[in-house]
């Protein structure tokens, strides 16, 4: 049952942050198509926010699919993971607001970089708790992946005083490089 | 348990875009029952948009039923036709403060025939996934109102620039149409 | 299962109805006592229509309880329901802004009465699909609660041109009498 | 059921609470770190509220894994819980604007003393309905913590207007101690 809440949960949480989101998007005050330019870093940077949630909400899910149980430093790093993600709509505002300016880049890039971290002490939370030898344990696998990301912002955050392009590059990239959902899981229960 | 998380999801940023759609709904500043009249125009983009959103969520409620299992293809189909449906408040807002002017129109149809486009991709997933002589299959029949919805709201959105009120027409007759709830499917799965 | 999906969805909707109105209480620009004064309005306003959302999902939630399968007139029925429902933010934030002047008392009174209505032919289409001889039409009883509220707004909206503390005054009284949460279908349920 | 619905519902509100919290950081003007230093309060005092809605939501959650079943009184207890957290978005904002100036700094202390004193009554409710030799009772012991806690925002109401920093400190402090979820269920229950 208490996975059960912990999914519910943390499922609503993310359902609201991806939809909240689309509240920046003010209608323009003018009706031509020509007034809808002005939105487009907006709608950009919304987009890329909506994959990355959509990424953590699908990744988040697959992992507890191989769960067996939760306890308390679990619940904790979930809520801890949950509060890097619930600042995306912030960010985001910030970035779409201002044409992709350099710090507006790089604090986004932080949060999601914290966030990513934040994912990081879940597993781990999750594999203290079962052990190497678990179902989970196999089904996670290296880990590669999530450490190439981690890598990934932590380059991004400095690149972007120097060119914020390569930042953004950089996110869109690890967004597409997720995209594909979490397979490695997937495969590893279907064989049992 | 994937299938019932999908669902949890997708109602839940369904029920959030309906709802946080009233946020647009000021209350006037005066407090006669004429200082209602301006809100018209929104309200009544309000009730359309609403009336959509209930049909996706009826309509995916009554898809899933028939759904024995998803995969990650499913997961993104599911996802990339929330993204266009939660871009609904954005459209319904613009066009409810202009008086329905063409572009604002066209731009509502725009997001209705990606969001359906979307459901048809994920119904292809669906299909993919549980073959054509699937129980699915069986209760989906030829899909004949999804593709004359599509062909009602592409028909719309150049018309929205003759005249306006023909491709807000088209819209409400698509919604009246849809108010009926997918008998098929249900009907498919009594006679079983 | 749709029923559980209705009630989730119906949970849902209402939950997020409950609590965005708190976004109408702005904070105030002052840092003294006397700065909340006039947030009292809005707060009573808040609270009244707190209560009443909490009194629609008890007693959504205990009708469901006896339901054994829901249709799609149900589902339809419901959707209307929760679409008055929906206003209530709207009314709530008109009302509490204008301490209370006439006409958006009365608009207040026909958005309760509306959902009123929408509650009643909810439990019509659901006594339509179970019979007069089921468990359901067994809990449900007269009725007489449901027809007395339904006039108490009727007669609320005309007098609030009257004098609109009385009209205020009938749905605090409403409010208060279904305080209590629907005990007919519970004992009903449990003499079972 | 009625247990897993007043779950779900409460998980909603609670979710949601704690995410549109989230739309008060609005994104500076400028695109400077300096201009993220304003916000500074506005975000720790995001992260206190943050904090205490996620140890209501995990208390909550450990405080209903030992419910055997709810009545009436036990769903307006919860209902009169979610009306006081409600009010968190509002005093968060109203403290995180004025830099924790006296009289908000003591208001939001006000609203977390009512939120425990309306998990006590929630607590009475449900041991009411459940006796003193249940399960439910021997789980939750003495209540020294939640008492602890009540004593705690009593004194730090009036200490707001002596010096506001005890009273945050206050705050602070109650929230590290309950940061540890309730072991003292989790751990009755184990020995069971």
């Amino acid at each position: 049952m208490t996975r059960t809440r912990m999914e519910a949960f943390s499922d609503g949480v993310i359902a609201i942050l991806i939809t909240i989101m689309v509240l920046e998007l003010r209608p323009p005050h003018g009706t031509s198509l020509a007034d809808l330019g002005p939105l487009l870093p907006k709608l950009l940077s919304y987009l890329l926010s909506f994959t990355f949630l959509a990424i953590y909400w699908n990744n988040h899910h697959h992992l507890l699919h191989a769960v067996d149980r939760v306890n308390g430093r679990v619940l904790w790093a979930n809520v801890h993971l949950l509060f890097w993600l619930s600042l995306t709509p912030f960010v985001t505002a910030w970035m779409g607001e201002h044409h992709a300016a350099p710090v507006p880049v790089a604090v986004y890039g932080a949060v999601l970089f914290l966030s990513a971290v934040a994912y990081y002490l879940l597993v781990q939370a999750l594999l203290g708790l079962h052990g190497p030898k678990s179902r989970l344990a196999r089904a996670l696998g290296s880990g590669r992946k999530e450490k190439a990301s981690l890598a990934a912002y932590a380059a991004a955050i400095p690149l972007a005083f120097v060119e914020r392009w390569i930042a953004v590059g950089i996110y869109v990239a690890v967004a597409i490089a997720w995209w594909v959902p979490d397979l490695r899981i997937e495969r590893t229960l279907e064989r049992e």
